[in-house]
């Protein structure tokens, strides 16, 4: 066990607290069923929800610490989100982020379970993922069996390599049979994208049934929406 | 009439009374469209909501008490929920339940209606379901009108065997045209699955409409998100 | 201006007040899209909600007085609900009944837009509505042109007769491309007719979706679950 | 910097600010995508809603204060919400109205990504706009990169030319591929406009998956109910 600055970790563990909290509030997680974490890599710990714990009962100090292997870096703690292992490979993976969010959400799970990309179909969407949220591959059966959480992680990381997508203009993916997975600088971050992703989700679904061969807004759309919000030009917002 | 231990028999109450509580709270319910009840086979009782008594006016005491043949144990009680037939059966052919809950929730009465099974077609059905929820068949003429509800637990009763089902793997089933039943070893559990069931019957729902042609998970996936949570190898959760 | 008994109508104008209420509460009713009236064949009045009053601000006071043509009977009030001839003509024509609500329910007026029945898909629509919900015929141009709230109100008791259809089992309809009447006994009984009528069309319309060739319940459930609840044998709910 | 009328500035503020609050708490905006003008034309201001603020710290002196060209009036103010440039255009052509509301709420959105008119099914929606509530043409590549927010708006006010309509008869638009902006006397009635918007968008398209060959409703329904709430002979609401 290594020597942590407490005050820093005491910080870090209501940071994640408030950000679960967020998540039934917002309408996006039922019962346990999501998970937020946060990385201080100066520090070298992830700071996580624990596993299966009531949001009403859960407290602060219960978030759990670990090393960026996901290896639990304190005594008597309780055990750390079952998804744990997909953090760790998303932190590993992606270096700009600082926060991952993990929900069953509705509306995105439904994209997920019809193993489709959400596309980008108006502006809501290009205001927060620069193109279409993708969709992974499903896993094999020996992804599943062997070592699942990690290869969840995996078959993330996969998808925006082979895609050429960068995490930080498309903050989020849905695994194929699963559901979605977002990110941010913040756990505050990652957490609005989580809720944007279940919108625009539901946004897309519905223009589907209104207009059944709908294709993708143009690139100059896209782009004017993204970086009216995103980059050096951007001008949305306060300074 | 025979004599009870007042002070269990207070406990069933109260579990009963707050788990019938939880439903409209959950939103499964409107108006008086739902029961509850408890088991205590040790006592040879069975503990239920009173029939169309409004939630808001409704107390713990009000909890009909019964024999394990439905019969009412106490004087001068209110009527017992008019599907208590259908629970005494459940209790009798399903002996490791210790609890059932019946709703009229919306998507899980629409598969109802649309006599569907509903089909495990991602992670979250499988965390509680091990495979799709089964839709009875419709009952005959003569079963609706000579003992309605106790044909109604039969029909549940006949689908898991015909099915080979395990009704502590499948904690839940629809009854056809009518609506969903769920059980499980306490009042919490069974209205936990109750919301469960509701919930992927609502996100099977929309991945059809994006996508015509879906299949269920395969059976690794299956397995793996069922047994992470259930059995003796599960790690969701804490000891 | 005829003496009236003020006790009485007092208690008449809460029961309407509060009734009124009920329905945006129940999410039935979205800024001043409703009204509820109440019947006194003894008194010879009826009571409604005043016109375009916005819920926040109406008192039990400013319900509104009429005779049994409509005619106000009081000095110094509020307009009346502009749909008051269409409640007029129903209780003229209705005579069992005390109350009658009209709302804009979301699927209720989905189904009156599409111009089509509601049929019984299952034993939540047959608890409380004895075979389909009839949606009217249009209106001719010159029934909208010259007496339009009154030619609703005929046109609802014309689909009636039509249709042999007793308004005390089947308590409500809808108006083809308007939206939805209910009634019952009290303002109460009437309101929760208008909560059910609004969820069951909510039902057969998902379970629609779901099942493209789906037919009405076969008689004998529908007979048993509206007879389990309604008339002398009924079984559901206390003495 | 001229001199302004600062009490009538605090009123006009005060407006704005309960208007915009209004909008997430009617469930037609999350997180900050909404905003609400206000304009005088006697004093030639325009009051807008902040760009980018949460709204749980918003405050009525945050509002920004331009004259009518969009120029801001104040130092040390807050940057005004990025679609000013279409709230000048649309005060500047239809010079009736005294408020503008733009949303991302969910139903508008999905027939704004539809690119489709939204259809004029039922009396809900004749009771607020007369006839279709109409959807832009697309923006080009030019004018979407040159001056997008001016030519959000240059777009609604062609489709209003091109088509004929009033802009106080038909109190909104959708853009393509965006979302719909409305407008009214007052931000009160400009937002309830958004609302209603937002209401008929839904229940259109749940008509519409309900009956796939719909048509509009007659003109003499339209105008019925049209007529009924506006104009001269308007007989709905209190004097």
């Amino acid at each position: 066990m290594i020597t942590l600055d407490s005050k820093r970790l005491t910080v870090l563990k209501q940071e994640v607290f408030e950000a679960n909290l967020a998540l039934p509030k917002a309408g996006l997680v039922k019962l346990t069923w999501g998970n937020v974490s946060v990385i201080d890599r100066e520090l070298g710990v992830i700071v996580i929800k624990p596993s299966g714990v009531a949001y009403d009962v859960m407290r602060a100090e219960d978030m759990v610490v670990t090393d960026l292997d996901g290896k639990t870096l304190m005594e008597d703690v309780l055990a750390p989100s079952s998804d744990l292992a997909t953090h760790v490979i998303l932190y590993r993976e992606f270096p700009e982020i600082g926060a991952v969010v993990h929900t069953h959400s509705k509306w995105a799970v439904a994209w997920a379970q019809a193993k489709r990309d959400i596309p980008a179909y108006g502006t809501t969407h290009a205001d927060a993922f620069y193109g279409q949220v993708p969709c992974t591959r499903e896993l094999t059966a020996t992804e599943i069996t062997q070592d699942y959480e990690a290869e969840t992680g995996n078959v993330i990381v996969e998808t925006f390599k082979n895609r050429g997508l960068d995490p930080t203009a498309v903050p989020g993916v849905i695994v194929s049979s699963h559901g979605p997975f977002t990110w941010g600088k913040t756990a505050a971050k990652a957490v609005e994208h989580s809720l944007i992703l279940d919108e625009v989700a539901d946004m897309a679904f519905q223009s589907e049934q209104l207009e059944h061969d709908l294709t993708a807004i143009p690139s100059y759309l896209l782009d004017k929406h993204y970086y009216r919000k995103h980059g050096a030009d951007a001008y949305y917002g306060q300074e």
